[in-house]
């Protein structure tokens, strides 16, 4: 997957004025975690928690559910692989299209893998099936009832619902406490997302005690670096704190605003719950807007044409402000008229 | 294993005055790191590249070899774990008494578990030796020429050489393009050991291209944090500087030094050429020994009664300074005659 992800910033140093490739909402940039963590040197030179416990045991606090329900990982990615380790062989149903890595770690851990594209479609033999909600890259929520409603329908089946971008979205999603009491899901969550550090890699999954400490049987030690552990504390404490609020209604009030807008240019763009969405070009290719729009603007947006079941004319975009979301939409409306 | 491991300070919050516990070597603390870290924010707000090809790069430059012969990870542990799956089922050769992460990987990944100890007691079977060279937690060396003719003597054979403590000892060691040319042999190294940085998790892998690629088939992504791979990136830079030369001969020196002092008290010591050494009581247990020099001298040790094959008589320690080193003599003395 090294070509394939979003925010491929780093291959662009330097040129990248706008970043619309990554759908991480942009915070305002709290300079006090850089500070705190340079403020304990011995983050570097003493080994971290073996397991981070610590962490496990706060965010259970802030959920009002017990630190055996919570397992905290390297990245919610980490929680992926783990999964699909602890449930080898399963025959996978992922509601597609959607982030790559739950294919990949399916694929190496050998399960069948059965594309679906809507919670409707759930194959009967499925052991478990894998749904980002918010859907990367459309944006799409399914409403709680839709989740619940496919969740108790097979008290059987593994439920692995990513909500990584539980934050974005201003509707109801299923919560920590829910997954616990539900018993058959695995609810992933992110501080990349949730608190604009995708450098840190933490990320977790909430469960019942018996899912979660399956998991627990497969990881290995310190997969979470001592500096991410001591951010973890310092964002769960700063968690409603204005640096950490998200705007979500605001953010999604603004996507639907670009989106009218690439409507208006032919583009068809996803029904949108989020701050990012789904593009489809009516001519050319996605890779050549992309090139286009870095070489002439700074602009970097996320080529989507590698995601399972899209094509070279698909792009995903997350709303950044007002003003560099209307250059954007500029930028495109000239593009498409050369 | 999170009962297990050494460097348990995070247990004794406070108490800890002189950290005989972890056999990492302790460099004068260079503030540069931090401050380096410190000064670049956008570590934890973009992501680091999927998978640290720039560090494996600067490893490569270094060693003389090309980028394909390394793979940079979340410390040796993960490389251990890559390598466990990677040779899934195999029947993997233990040199035991040793880090306990060898066989905790194979069990994962279903491997036919055989403890041995020492080269010559290669069962013919085997399909893989894991071999910590020097070894934790004696402190031995298997001399070069010993390591080779085991290798070459079997083409056939992985043989994954741990050689975290490569730097601790003033014996010439198996180096990265000894470990390429042969062709069967995953050489580990760590930055947590050679630069004193557990907190980070960084280690790598360093073999045969094949080798190498087929550990590359089974990674996730982001696995190693942006602030490991700007970190590494320094700490190669500094490599040959002052605050990162280890002097291992004086180390050693000193290791021999404690060892008479212990073995006139009465205690059987390993014959270690590094820092740290293997030692088992005449009579008590390390847990309560362990527990009287922390209460009485803020001193901890490593009980070592974990580790396969030994008893709860025996415990690790690792040199500090002369006078930190006389302290725990004394104190052990005072110990035994209670």
């Amino acid at each position: 997957m090294i070509e394939g992800h979003g925010d491929d910033i780093y291959r662009y140093e330097g040129k990248v004025r706008y970043n619309f490739s990554s759908n991480i909402c942009n915070l305002p940039f709290d300079e006090r975690l850089m500070r705190h963590l340079s403020g304990h040197p011995e983050l570097l030179t003493s080994y971290p928690e073996p397991f981070p416990g610590s962490v496990e045991a706060a965010i259970a606090d802030i959920e009002g559910i017990d630190a055996g329900n919570v397992i905290v990982t390297n990245g919610a990615t980490e929680a992926i692989y783990l999964i699909a380790h602890a449930f080898s062989h399963g025959i996978s149903a992922i509601v597609s299209p959607t982030f790559s890595e739950y294919e990949d770690a399916c694929r190496i851990y050998g399960h069948e893998i059965i594309h679906i594209a809507s919670l409707e479609d759930i194959p009967d033999e499925a052991t478990a099936v894998w749904l980002c909600n918010p859907c990367n890259p459309t944006g799409k929520l399914y409403p709680i009832e839709e989740v619940t409603a496919a969740v108790t329908s097979r008290r059987d089946r593994l439920f692995v619902i990513d909500a990584a971008y539980a934050g974005y979205t201003p509707l109801p999603v299923i919560g920590a406490r829910d997954a616990v009491d539900a018993g058959n899901v695995l609810l992933l969550g992110s501080f990349t997302k949730r608190y604009s550090v995708p450098g840190l890699r933490i990320g977790y999954a909430v469960g019942d005690t018996r899912l979660i400490s399956r998991l627990r049987d497969f990881r290995m030690p310190w997969s979470v670096n001592a500096l991410a552990i001591e951010a973890a504390h310092f964002l769960l404490s700063a968690k409603d704190t204005g640096a950490y609020t998200i705007d979500a209604s605001g953010l999604h009030d603004e996507a639907l605003r670009v989106k009218d807008a690439l409507l208006d240019l032919g583009i068809m763009v996803s029904d949108t719950d989020c701050n990012f969405m789904l593009c489809r070009l009516p001519f050319g290719n996605a890779a050549g807007l992309k090139t286009w729009l870095i070489d002439n603007y700074g602009i970097l947006i996320r080529d989507a044409s590698n995601f399972h079941g899209l094509s070279d004319r698909h792009f995903r975009i997350a709303v950044q402000s007002r003003d560099a979301d209307d250059l954007l939409i500029d930028a495109i409306r000239l593009w498409m008229s050369l």
